[in-house]
């Protein structure tokens, strides 16, 4: 998405002005017309015309008065929750969830099915999503949200609606956009699982030490799987085919064992969930952080040991990419108070004189990715009005 | 540099439009005026003045008439070779450099001073590389090259023309760029020499497959230590502090020795020429390399294992940054008829069912660091001729 940051000239202009106006309303709210003004470069009057069409169309309601710069009341800008709606999608290893959030990105709806999905007939797996995506939209209805669309969080690589590989799932070629969109009559869109949760962490979770979003940052997000997100000016980093950021096949072991994407030694080969439990010999998750919590030697020692290996992985994302944090999430976050220790340890051994970047903990949890599915249907609507406008118009009888 | 793809509306136009002109001339000559009006949407009138000032500056000449779409010959507009030229200066553990470059990327000039700095006084270097720019700076003076400026490389992390660190050298806190320019009574810019070698590259160096400039592309530059240069859509990626890319300090030995850098089996400790040399037992690269043409199974096997090692860097690479390309400079181009291979193997091992991206060989050898310095003071003039001008007017008496 880009910002734009100066009234446009030429075609798409009015676009581009609803888009400059809502933007500044769901930046800075509340905010009065006449700052909106200020700050966008676009007339007083101009900006009049754009909310009005923006209050029509739902996305922006007038509330209490904010104080102008000469202190004087005036009728503030925010933006409509109820105005629309995202729906968030996601399928993971062990669970498929859906989430609904409004246009301020506050959760309205969230289900999560706990299920391993491994072995299962992919349209089997599709259909239980359809239903999850469903009951979402009934909930929504319920509360008068209009869904404008649906985002997937896949675990693997999505190139143009399409799933190209999951290798913990071992999907391929899989046209899951349209497969979901037919089912559930919604705009679908797919993405990269620790992508999404990487946006929402900087959408909805920690702040920079001055208090500002997070910008340019790595999320590590631990499920079954390990993913990557690396963001870099507010933006994903995707790489030349879509396939950065995959921090999981980082190589922590070169003489380690095979991992299931085909390579060898990778970090999750070496310190995912799996390898996790079979070190402590625990069944769950819920048994392992149980287990942490009551000072087991084997589950403290097998959370150090992948905290260590989390370490070397880490020490060379700070070394080739230079970030100012690292969120650790999913798991790795609620492992956090058995992990960060050996994991501060180990970047430390490995990247000597070097200022660390920051280590923060995620306080959203497993939930990232779904709300970063979520908020990236939202975020569509905000960075794009006028389109939304017109499917609006076409609606209508 | 941010490349304007439309004329610019507002204040600062005419040297938006100044280098919008030079910068469609650097890239399609020859060209014609009208062509320039019909690429950058500048008006027929507008060009004609503005290539009139870039004439009378020295940046443009006219040459052999180009054909028009229309087939009628045009007066074609090329850069002026001489116009201004650019001196790249370089600092590495065992030699130092110096090379002009013309307006148009060609080298005028080039030496280089081998001598260990190591162990030096930082004034004893500073003074050997101040004497170099004034005897290459006489060079270009009596070929009637204006220099614009120099640029300095140097093998660590540099800030606001100061050295914050140098590893392989011991150096921090230099006020390099202040010490050279006036010494050598020139604007005098510093940056990191991976970095350098990766522009070179870009500029200078090989082309994708489709035959365009390599965009997205990872260079590493093997010599006393090994420097890495992260290329994202033309740009190098410098991370939130400057510090991105240092491949040389990737973990490929997590058990492994301290490394100069104060880490653990980073790249440059398992793989840098000191560890090749030191177990093929020679003394020199040059040794190392008549042994390997030679058949020496101890120089093979020294090379073939830096090759494993700098395999698993980067296949991290690879797993986080998705290059298109990946290119190898410096030492291992040299050594590269007995080093890919091992490094292809290792590659395929550590990263699986990823389709590895291509690994090529830069045909610029050392010289890539300096040229790409050279390189960027010349790019620096072209992206604002506007200064340029100001900077002659204001020369007149």
């Amino acid at each position: 998405m880009t910002v734009r940051t100066e009234p446009a000239q030429h075609a798409g202009m009015r676009a581009s002005n609803l888009a400059l106006v809502l933007g500044e309303v769901a930046r800075t709210s509340p905010v009065s017309r006449a700052q909106v003004a200020a700050r966008t470069g676009l007339t007083k009057s101009s900006v009049s015309g754009l909310v009005s069409d923006l209050i029509d169309a739902g996305l922006i309601q007038e509330s209490a008065p904010a104080a102008t710069e000469r202190g004087r009341p005036a009728t503030a800008l925010d933006l409509a929750p109820g105005g629309i709606a995202g729906l968030g999608l996601e399928i993971n290893v062990d669970y498929l969830a859906a989430m609904v959030t409004d246009l301020t990105g506050v959760p309205r709806y969230h289900h999560v099915l706990r299920r391993d999905n491994r072995g299962r007939e992919v349209d089997e797996v599709i259909a239980d999503l359809i239903d999850l995506a469903r009951t979402a939209a009934r909930s929504a209805a319920s509360q008068r949200l209009p869904l404008s669309g649906a985002c997937v969080a896949v675990p693997g690589l999505t190139v143009e609606g399409a799933v190209v590989r999951t290798p913990n799932l071992g999907w391929a070629r899989v046209d899951l956009a349209d497969a979901v969109g037919e089912g559930a009559g919604l705009d679908v869109e797919l993405e990269n699982e620790a992508n999404l949760a990487a946006l929402g962490e900087m959408w909805f979770g920690g702040h920079d030490h001055d208090g500002a979003p997070l910008r340019d940052f790595v999320h590590v997000s631990g499920e079954i799987g390990i993913g990557g997100g690396i963001v870099i000016g507010g933006e994903v980093f995707r790489g030349a085919h879509a396939g950065a950021g995959e921090l999981g096949h980082v190589v922590v072991a070169p003489d380690g064992p095979r991992c299931g994407c085909g390579g060898h030694g990778c970090l999750e080969r070496m310190a995912g969930q799996q390898e996790i439990l079979a070190r402590a010999q625990m069944a769950t998750m819920a048994d392992l952080t149980r287990a942490c919590e009551a000072g087991d030697q084997a589950a403290l020692d097998a959370v150090a040991g992948a905290g260590r290996h989390l370490g070397v992985a880490l020490a060379s994302v700070i070394t080739l990419l230079d970030p100012t944090a690292i969120v650790l999430g999913g798991a790795f976050a609620t492992l956090a108070p058995w992990l960060t220790g050996a994991t501060s340890a180990s970047i430390g051994h490995h990247t000597g004189a070097v200022e660390p970047p920051r280590l923060l903990v995620s306080g959203l949890g497993s939930d990232a990715a779904v709300r970063g599915a979520a908020g990236t249907v939202v975020r569509g609507v905000i960075a794009d009005p006028a389109a939304h406008l017109a499917r609006q118009a076409a609606q209508r009888p």
